[in-house]
């Protein structure tokens, strides 16, 4: 039935509007209620089983949910970053840096649609979007600011991934029922350019607000918005763990607030900081972001457990800095190392390297009272005080110097572009893991498949050029920049004047508020609005 | 049917011999009559998909079969070798370095057994002598000398990995009817410290023996061994086509001479130089390696498509090399670099990094020339000049050089700990794949229970400390060194005398050869006999 559905839909489309390209390879899973994604950004398989030797029972929750690896790269090239592989999970298309949310302009690499020229930067319906509009409810959680690429890659749009102010404004005005993590800062009056006052919005809109632990704790509400941090969460491993929710705890507040809802839910988690560890080659704080985003994983998997009819797809989005559980210093001997000799330094640190690294004073003199203090370490040698010397990122070189302590080497500051792990779960009956090597696009798809929604179709309901729809109906389109990232799209006919302010949900006709069902979009290249605003004149 | 059968069969053999850890996680995967182990060794999951970069269609056969990760550390260690790894593969069980197929001294890490002091450095069954026991044909294939560690784990057992010449006696009287590989001179009369012709014991025992690609095609036995190299295979993309078979074409034949023994087979093939190319840091070899190794995935793929009933069980030994596809020098604009950046100078390399290392003088005072001549690199600077003169191992700087350049690290000469991929495949009804996160002796569990045979028994059955059962009926055991690497057992009782030489599958009772249905091993604490050679004595 399902299938014979699909294929209906997918003929009626494809005779309109949607290219050819996207109904390539669709595949039927079955079915869920409950949709949880959860990305370990910035994880690669070898940071993955680092920080597995590092924990006391050797193993983690997420192990067992293992059924293959995920290519990440992008449209155009074969190293990802964050904005356009959150995309791919989030859309089932592959897009270019930093675009979040949006079409590519460039392709060529695999797995990349084919360009076309009428798409560069359109935004693309995502499975949050998709899941709201089937009746679920949506959230997403996350350790850094909300707005950061891969949250804002699963509920907003926008070709630059650092538009904080734009993709976090979006994000108020997408009706999701959960949104926990940090980013205040983005959305308060007094850092906004456009000074409004996002905060304020999000409590007019029903949504119980808090910033503390205990008022996440506290809340009964069945709309929550919990910000924790003006930017973003510290590493786990210097959290305040009194006042501020761990991942885990985030994870199990969603969960509670999302499964009132009959209809089910979809829920992004994101543990974002193992990327930022990664960059930073701090080991101590990369384990510690590991096992805190693997403890979410249990909650998930307990939740899943409980209410049946639930799939869980874990998947990074990339690995970041290159991390080895080897080191050129046992090139000879590496298969006699005792496990201590590994974990010694890191496993017993009390303090990220990020975090100690702030007490090296610029001239970096003290730079052994920092490492004895801190790491135990008493006999820096030469090459290491010349390391730390001649690196400008501190962190960076004391991470390094603990690492190659404890046989554990890193190759980068950037992102690497091996394949990284995939997991699935399913307590959902009939609907199957994902299982194989696949490209990120393909979790979208999955996603897709499982919640019975339509990606391409919403793309088309959701997200159509403003100029071309009202022109073609004998109306006029200005645009009106009001202030630095503050725009609105102005339609006139006859006697009407509709305005279209950008990143929000509605529309002012004549003086009144027009709910859009759907966002107002300014991509550099158009502004895009849903479909029915070209109902709006005649 | 199957798991009361096996309900049964651990009853028994529990009440009698074996220690309880062994039945912890015995789990029902099905049945299969073929299965097929393939070990691309040394290959992380960041070596495939930098190979995966440099290939046309930039897909391997083998990922569509991912199925998941594999946990590699050895029973003492957290980064594995070959011989513990493949011999927690072939047996079930996760052992230390350097044994070949004998249990640990020294465990404590994840997936180890408990220590008996009884059993250390026992011989352990393994799936390819249980297959050839239930009535199957079996093989192994390598393009390393078959006597190394990993086709060894899977067909002879000693303490020492280096022991090629008695691991390559114990080859020849293991009864497989497939063996294709390198490796004469350790058989061979001239280099044999013990002067054994075993290429004519090879000829004797009805093999169909060859050693170039005309031979091997021309063939028509229903046993056949062939050894093209004295050592080893030259790397791939050295490799002589007209007269050197690659791996894929010694699976074909293996396939075609295993698949005539209607209640099926086992085989193991090897991509052995993927680890050799890892350690030397030649990222020219590595790729080609990886490339051949999928080729001869490809020619199993097709075999179980067409053959049902047929299991492919895929997975590396250990990561090697702490390759990653990024590197320090493209911390910043990784996600903007285009392909070509990284395969420009690998993928269009005719020589292997290694081959052209050869040409460089001892004083190094050539290395412009050799850098420019075969990998056109033409501007080398002095920090690479350095790496060249410093580094002992000049095929490795030099990988390390073209690596760099092609924003590729290394961490490492050696291996490294992070999982590897598992990829399994099934065309037999009813026979599960394996996923997950696996323990690499999961990987021997999950063949052992789709062959239905119980390695556990088995190696009861096999491997009996010699003493201790004579002694038990009254005779004496003294033990014989009759030269280098030559031992033999010799058990008198009243009038008889039975000779037990080391590594075949035979006794010699008063002049006369009795075959023993198994091998008598030496393993350096004690000889071991198959429990039916206590019968030789009333």
């Amino acid at each position: 039935m399902k299938r014979l559905k699909k294929i209906l839909a997918a003929t009626l489309v494809v005779a309109t509007l949607v290219p050819s390209f996207v109904f390539a390879d669709k595949k039927d899973y079955g079915s869920a209620k409950n949709v949880i994604m959860m990305i370990p950004d910035g994880m690669s398989v070898e940071a993955l089983t680092t920080a597995r030797w590092m924990t006391e029972d050797k193993k983690f929750v997420m192990d067992d949910l293992a059924t293959g690896l995920v290519r990440t790269n992008n449209s155009n090239t074969p190293i990802a970053d964050s904005a356009p592989a959150g995309t791919a999970m989030a859309t089932g298309i592959k897009t270019e840096s930093p675009f979040v949310g949006c079409y590519p302009t460039k392709g060529g690499m695999p797995g990349a649609i084919e360009i076309e020229k009428d798409r560069e930067k359109q935004p693309i319906a995502n499975v949050l979007e998709g899941a709201e509009r089937s009746g679920r409810s949506t959230g997403i959680v996350s350790t850094s600011n909300i707005q950061h690429a891969t949250p804002a890659d699963f509920s907003a749009h926008n070709p630059d991934r650092n538009n904080y102010e734009d993709l976090g404004e979006q994000q108020v005005y997408q009706g999701m029922e959960v949104v926990l993590g940090a980013g205040s800062m983005y959305l308060s009056k007094e850092s906004r350019k456009d000074k409004e006052d996002l905060i304020s919005e999000i409590k007019n809109k029903g949504y119980d607000y808090f910033d503390t632990l205990e008022g996440m704790k506290a809340s009964k509400g069945d709309k929550i918005w919990g910000l924790f941090e003006d930017k973003s969460f510290t590493y786990e491993i210097e959290r305040d763990k009194a006042n501020k929710p761990s991942l885990a705890e985030m994870t199990d507040k969603a969960l509670e607030v999302l499964s009132k809802n009959d209809k089910g839910f979809f829920l992004m988690v994101e543990g974002s900081e193992i990327d930022w560890a990664a960059h930073s080659n701090d080991p101590v704080a990369l384990v510690h972001e590991i096992k805190a985003f693997d403890d979410a994983v249990k909650v998930a998997k307990d939740f899943a457990d409980k209410h049946k009819d639930t799939v869980i797809v874990i998947a990074a989005d990339h690995g970041t800095g290159g991390i080895t559980f080897g080191h050129r210093n046992i090139t000879k001997g590496y298969d006699k190392a005792p496990l201590n000799e590994f974990t010694n330094i890191i496993s017993s640190a009390k303090v990220s390297v990020t975090k100690a690294a702030e007490e090296v004073k610029e001239d970096k003199s003290n730079i052994k009272e920092v490492m004895s203090k801190n790491f135990g370490i008493e006999d820096l040698n030469e090459e290491e005080l010349n390391l730390v010397k001649n690196e400008k990122d501190t962190a960076s070189a004391m991470g390094r110097i603990i690492s190659a302590r404890s046989h554990i080497a890193w190759t980068t500051g950037g992102h690497v572009g091996g394949d990284v792990g995939l997991y699935s779960y399913s307590t959902a009956e009939g609907a199957e893991r994902l299982i194989g090597t696949v490209h990120n696009y393909e979790i979208g798809r999955y996603i897709e498949d499982l919640l019975d929604i339509d990606l391409d179709k919403l793309t088309e309901e959701l997200y159509q050029p403003i100029r071309k729809g009202f022109e073609d109906k004998g109306a006029k389109v200005e645009f009106n920049a009001k202030g630095a990232n503050d725009y609105e799209a102005i339609v006139t006919k006859d006697n009407d004047k509709i305005i279209f302010p950008v990143s929000k949900n509605y529309a002012i006709k004549n003086g009144e508020k027009v709910d859009l069902g759907g966002l107002t979009i300014y991509s550099t290249r158009s502004v895009y609005v849903p479909q029915k605003a070209f109902e709006l004149v005649k």
